[in-house]
This record gives structure tokens, C-alpha cells and sequence, in this order.
């Protein structure tokens, strides 16, 4: 897990590198027209799915949604996906149920699309278009870098369907600043939430997908019953349940993100809850603790830096608490759900 | 709140009475003929709106999406929402991000609906259409009835839209023996748990919602952290966090969201953990204790009377803990958040 974490900024280098291939993709994605967008994904795949929400809403204008794959395979729905583009994100490309979710989606009349990490997969295989997220073969159960080459790669799959040019110049670099830095800082204040037993992440916008990963990379690693809730929705009603008990890891950075975190973070200290931002060094001063962001480039860019510190967060309170991190009990690499 | 939750089965017998005023709704929705559906809404709403996704997925077959409405209120995303149906769901009408998504839903051409306790609120007032849920005033900080009311209109207006009849036949008295019997049997559970600090909710299909609304009560009134997955997505990382001290509320009633928990509960015994389940007779004897549904009727109005056992357990831990149900900390009966 430690060397997948480290290698995140060569894996983005890689796939900057090849960017044409999914500009293809995106050619033939904007060729079609869809009108309106379903995602399907499980586990980490569904907080980057999650993040092509946002992006898709708010960079093309088109109306998004999650699919809730039990109602195609439990339930046997079959529903009109005519001017759908279907886009299931996995790592592994190897869940039934996302195999057949993309099956019914074709059936249904969508323009499918598979973003994985495996152009081998039957998911790859099934979806009549594939990105392939380039990340190598990721090993730790927990996944890391397979997470933020699915952001990037969603994010170049945006750009080139409405046909404007990224705004990735640099990533790679400041990516390998951050996360070196974020190693040194974070393995410091693991021994700080040592004898946590329940934590809460938050964020709005291009920031909520990092805290659901951020709190599920501390359940799958450290055990911690980490909550996950969007700034709004933790003050319709998650937030009765704060206490000095309670460390909040919030992710305020620059632009509208962090913006939107403005009311939260009073609430978070009025209930004595200890915050932690990921985010500007004025947010992080103004916290309990935390890291901060290097500043500049495309807020939509920011998830993949977000991350970092809060991976190794998880990796190192895993550590710190006797745990493996690249063998988490109850779990392997690959989840087949049905 | 103890009056709320007994007063849901008289609450759905005055629904069911004026059922012609939702039927006329859905009749307006139908001649629209949307293609794709969006629900908007925060907290104990969203859980009813995430059964209405699940309602229109597999009885309509229309794809379906829920709404961040971040991107529409602090991106300022300007969507092409033609031949969408925009339903907001709201217990107050009141929430002003609500009132934005909205407007900028019938802005962008999408048929707009509320659906609101308060027929003269600003969400009421901003949609095309609206549907009165009629709980009538709910006083308590935790919503009960205004969800199973919310539950209950939803399921209402898919059936009218379908052209087909309701099958919510006996359910006001189904709902009346299992709202005095969960009473009992909850309130002597509910010792049990007094010192748990962590739980889990977990369901499927129409029982996911369930899980949810159950967990943000547990976190509302008893300060619990409560956490709920998707039986699929428990798998797909959390069950690590699982362990003796974790105890897991599975909703496993009759038919096909139940017989979709039977892959999931051999993990979560495998965990450790304890396993108390809402549903049919037999997955209770099987479990470590639980609360047995009556059996029969549409699967799609089990979700009504699932949560009562689980809305008594809320109160009742609440109690046991020497907690105010009426009055939780840091919140306030009409949350506004933009």
C-alpha cells in the first residue's frame, strides 16, 4: 500500500501521457449526444463515479445519475436508456453485478462505457467503449492508486467530450511534492487518533468524494467507524451525534469546494468535535490540524491531491495500531457482488 | 416523538382517504411523459426520495438520479433538464437550496414537483406541481411520520402514474398491530444496546432506504455512530471495520430485498458481530434477536412499516441514555442550508 500510494504521481505522468487514447474515447462519447448520464460502481470506484457526477453536471450541463445496481439485477428492472451514456468504474472490471448492470444498460438502448483498470475484464469486454485507467497491477486490497487514475481519467474523458483542452500541466510535479511531504506529515499525527474509535469526513462538491473515500480507506485499514456526509447533509441531523470524541477530517480547499464549507465548520467546533483540514493553509490554521494544499491549478484537479495525505492517514494509523494494511480482515482484492 | 411514531397508521389512513389529489398529480406527470427523473432533498427526506428511485427504477423503468445540489447552487450549473422530472422532496418546504435547485430545475425545462408537509412553503409554491403529504404538524425534531407519509405519497403517485391500482389495501391496520406491538418489544430491547458507541444498518433494494433512515435516527436521538450501507457496498470494504462491538441492524423482509441480504449476513456473523433483523420471522429466529414483520402485501410497502421498530429503538435508546428525543443537541426542526 505504501509503494501504491507513492507511485500515484508516476501513474497520472503515465496517463497524461497517453491522453489521446481517451480523447478518442471522448470523440465517440460526444458523437452520440447522450443526453443524460448513469454511473455504476461499488466501493472506491463509486466515490471517483461519484466525482464524474459532479464534474459531468457541472462542467457539461447534463443531468447524472447512480445507479443502484440491486434494481437491475434483483429486481430485474429493464428501463428505457435511450440518449443514456452508461459509464461503470472498476478497478478490477470483475464484479457480476456491474457486468450485468452494463449488459441491461446495452439491452436498454445506452451508449456503455467501462472504466477500468483491466482491458481484459469482462467489464471491459462487455461496455462498447473502455478507458482503461492505466494504473498497473494494484496489489494492497485498499485501493489508491487505482482511485486517482480513475479521477484523472474521468477528468480527461470530460475534457475532451466538450472538446476543450485539460489544465493538467504540472500535476504530476506538485502530485510528487505533496505526497512526499504528506508521507512525512501525516505518519506524525497517526499516534494522535490512535485510540479513535469513530471518526467523521466531510466536504461539499468536488471535495465530498474525498471524504467518502478518506473514510472508507480508515474503515478497510485502520477499523475506524468512520462517517462519511456532505456538509449539508451533516447538519441535517448527523451532526447531533459530534463530540469531543468525534475527530472531524474536513476538506475545505480552494474555490467553491471549500467555500460551501463555511457554515459547516463552526457547527463542527460548537459541537467540541476536534477538526482536521485537508485544505488552504488559512483553513488549516484556523483548525485543530491539518495539511495544506498546495495552491493554483483547476479546483477540479484538487480531489487528487486531497486524497493523498488521508491515504496515508490510513495507512499509518493502521500501523500505529498493530493492523496490516495490506491485508485487511474480511476482505480481497476483488468483491463479487451480485 | 412518541406521538408521532404512534400516530403513523392514522397518518396513512388520511392519505389513502384523499388519494385522489395525488392520483390527479400523477396524472399531469404522465401526460409529460418525462424520460429521465431527478429527486432533490436533504436528510430524512432523501431516504424517502431514495425509495422513490427505487420505485420508478423498477416499476417504471425510467432511469433516475438524485440531485447535488451543490452543483446547481454553489457551481451555479445550469443543466439541460428538457423532458426530466424534477421532484423535490422536503418535510418543511423550507430549505432554501431546495427552493434553488427548484427553480433552476424549471429554469433549465424540467416538469418541477414538490413534495411537502406544508402546502404553503417556498418549495411548494416554486414547483409546477405539488403533493401535500398531510402528516399534519410534526413537532419533533426527528422526522417519523412526515417520512412514512412521505413513503406512502410517493408510492401513491408511481401507482397513478403507472395507470395501475394502489395495493395498500389493510395497511393503516397492519400498520396499527405493528406499530403497538414494535412498542413493546423495542422498548425492552433497547437496554441492550445502551452502551454500544458504533452500529451498523444495512438493507437492499426497497430495504436500503429503511437502513438509512434508521442510522440518522439512531445519530439524531441516541448520538449513535450509526453507519448504513447497501448490503452490496458493506461488502465492498466496510465489513472490515465490523467486530464484537459493532452491532448490525440488517433489514431483511419478505421477498426480493431480503432473499438479496442472504450472501450478506454470513459475513456479518463472520465478523463477530451481533445481528438483530427487522423482517420475516425466519431471518429473525436466525439471527441474534430481531423484530418480525407480518407477512404479505405489496413488497413495495414494507418499507412503511420496517422502519417502526427502528424508530422506537431510536427513541427508546435515546431514553435509556437519559437523552431528550424531543430536543437533540445542535439541531433545530427546519435545517437551512444553501
Amino acid at each position: 500500500m505504501r509503494a501504491e500510494i507513492a507511485e500515484q504521481p508516476a501513474v497520472w505522468a503515465r496517463l497524461l501521457a497517453g491522453r489521446a487514447a481517451i480523447a478518442a474515447v471522448a470523440r465517440l462519447v460526444a458523437a452520440a449526444g447522450p443526453r443524460f448520464v448513469l454511473l455504476a460502481a461499488r466501493g472506491t470506484s463509486d466515490h471517483a463515479a461519484l466525482y464524474a457526477k459532479y464534474l459531468i453536471e457541472i462542467r457539461l450541463g447534463l443531468p447524472c445519475g447512480l445507479v443502484s445496481p440491486s434494481t437491475l439485477t434483483a429486481y430485474g428492472a429493464r428501463p428505457d436508456l435511450r440518449d443514456v451514456l452508461l459509464v461503470a468504474v472498476s478497478q478490477s472490471g470483475g464484479s457480476p453485478d456491474l457486468v450485468r448492470t452494463v449488459e441491461a444498460g446495452r439491452a436498454g438502448g445506452a451508449l456503455t462505457l467501462a472504466v477500468t483498470n483491466n482491458a481484459g475484464s469482462p467489464l471491459a469486454q462487455a461496455a462498447a467503449l473502455h478507458v482503461d485507467v492505466g494504473a498497473g497491477p494494484e496489489r494492497a486490497v485498499a485501493a489508491t492508486k487505482s482511485y486517482t487514475a480513475q479521477l484523472l481519467a474521468l477528468y480527461l474523458l470530460v475534457k475532451g467530450w466538450r472538446g476543450s483542452g485539460d489544465a493538467a500541466a504540472g500535476l504530476a510535479e506538485r502530485g510528487e511534492a505533496t505526497v512526499r511531504r504528506a508521507e512525512v506529515e501525516m505518519a506524525a499525527c497517526a499516534a494522535r487518533y490512535r485510540f479513535a474509535q469513530r471518526m467523521v469526513a466531510t466536504g461539499r462538491g468536488y471535495g465530498y468524494p474525498t471524504a467518502r473515500e478518506a473514510a472508507l480507506k480508515l474503515m478497510e485499514t485502520s477499523y475506524v467507524s468512520a462517517q462519511a456526509f456532505s456538509g449539508a447533509d451533516l447538519l441535517h441531523g448527523p451532526v447531533a451525534m459530534l463530540d469531543q470524541q468525534v475527530p472531524v477530517l474536513a476538506v475545505v480547499p480552494e474555490g467553491v469546494a471549500g467555500a460551501a464549507m463555511a457554515a459547516v465548520l463552526p457547527r463542527v467546533r460548537a459541537a467540541g468535535a476536534e477538526l482536521f483540514v485537508v485544505g488552504t493553509a488559512a483553513a488549516v490554521a484556523a483548525a485543530d490540524g491539518g495539511f495544506a494544499l498546495p495552491s493554483g491549478g483547476d479546483e477540479a484537479l484538487s480531489p487528487l491531491l486531497e486524497i493523498l495525505p488521508l491515504q496515508w492517514l490510513a495507512l499509518y494509523l493502521a500501523v500505529a495500531r498493530g493492523e496490516d494494511p495490506d491485508a485487511p480482515r474480511g476482505l480481497r482484492k476483488v468483491t463479487e457482488t451480485v
